[in-house]
């Protein structure tokens, strides 16, 4: 028996999320028909980093399977994107210690977050960057999340009614980058909790806005209560980037 | 009675070409429910410059239409934008002379066709960019587009069985643009016969695959017959961008 991990990009336009679900098309469901295929037959279980929520992109997730069998790389590689439906592609694989556990190895992530600030929407960009037409003040953004970097409890930045305990996350880095129309925020930490992501995205937002102060937000993280931070950002404009592992 | 002019963009993904036709999701058929609400319950004929087939997308198609409404150009904009799907947006309108035509008056297009040469397609561009994965001889395919440059019978470049019997069309340029991964033909000319951009890209990337010489371009423009070019290259690569009228 082999384990595999692999490094996969997909569109969440086209699905419910990355996590099976009955009845709903998910990255997940794609992957074990397709390796159900590859095995003749055969269900074969599919370890994630993590879900994504519908209409949540990646460019890296991690995914870990095992396998009997002894195809090359190279062979892997191209089987499952020959089977694999054109938005989800395997970008690497390789074959790793049986060991290794995509979902409980992680010792950091970085997602991106995209908002489009075009007066009009690019019909292109309508399903991969949030429009927001009101001018943003990104140096008020950039002060605000100076607040998030460290080890924090970051309650305010959770979904309500989640069952994870300990809300202690650590962020190394969050940068804005300004492309055109186009202004990026990319975050890095230890873990992120359940919406983490998104609320921060939506807090910063309201900053940009001039909604709120920049100086407000040590204050929110302070509060650890989910009420206390913005809106949840629309899941279009978040893309899970890098998984990273113990090398 | 007032005749407006506008510049509209469209993700052809979604739409079974510009044209209006029974049960299928068409770019004139969602413009038409737009202004028919917006003209209370009347119907109001769209004219484009030219139509595009399903999958082809457009940054800056042209249509005009009659109203008999007085509302503001930043109205017509804002309330065209509200109402259409939001694969279709409205870039620009204007008040034209009542004796403008959108596809009468045109005096020449450009159009963009684009490649994405990745070893494995995003895929945030699998709809956008046609993939190649064998390299291409990209200096072979700007020299074989030398030969279609000036005005010329344009029969192996068209569609079999159209009705258009001038096929004489003046080609004014023809650039390749390399970004990364990515690589852009531009073409420029008086007009375009049925599927004549997609027959030159599909002749062209023929030539860049070494599967045709670049000497060979004269003698196919020479033969008019359809026989003797290349396969009409992917509809999704295709980008109606500039429309030009007389000023």
């Amino acid at each position: 028996m082999k384990r595999l991990k692999a490094t996969i990009a997909y569109d969440g336009s086209g699905f419910a999320g990355y996590q099976i679900q009955p009845d709903s098309r998910t990255v997940q469901v794609e992957l074990m028909k397709v390796l159900k295929t590859i095995h003749k037959g055969k269900v074969t279980q599919v370890v994630a980093s993590g879900r994504t929520d519908a209409k949540v992109h990646a460019t890296g997730q991690v995914i870990h399977f095992d396998t009997e069998f002894s195809i090359p790389m190279s062979g892997w590689l191209r089987a499952l994107n020959v089977l694999l439906p054109e938005d989800i592609r395997v970008n690497s694989i390789e074959e790793v210690d049986a060991s290794f556990h995509a979902r409980y190895h992680t010792t950091g992530k970085t997602y991106r977050y995209k908002w489009d600030r075009s007066q009009i929407i690019s019909p292109f960009t309508r399903n991969y960057m949030v429009h927001v037409k009101q001018p943003l003040d990104v140096d008020a953004m950039r002060a605000a999340a100076q607040a998030l970097i460290g080890t924090h409890d970051f309650s305010s930045f959770c979904a309500a009614n989640t069952a994870v305990v300990d809300k202690v996350r650590t962020i190394w880095r969050v940068e804005f980058e300004e492309r055109g129309n186009e202004l990026h925020m990319v975050i890095e930490g230890s873990g992120f909790l359940y919406n983490m992501v998104r609320i921060i995205a939506g807090t910063l937002t309201e900053v940009g806005m001039g909604r709120r102060k920049a100086e407000e937000l040590s204050g929110i993280v302070a509060a650890a209560d989910r009420d206390a931070a913005g809106k949840t950002a629309a899941a279009h404009g978040l893309y899970l980037e890098t998984v990273m592992y113990q090398s």
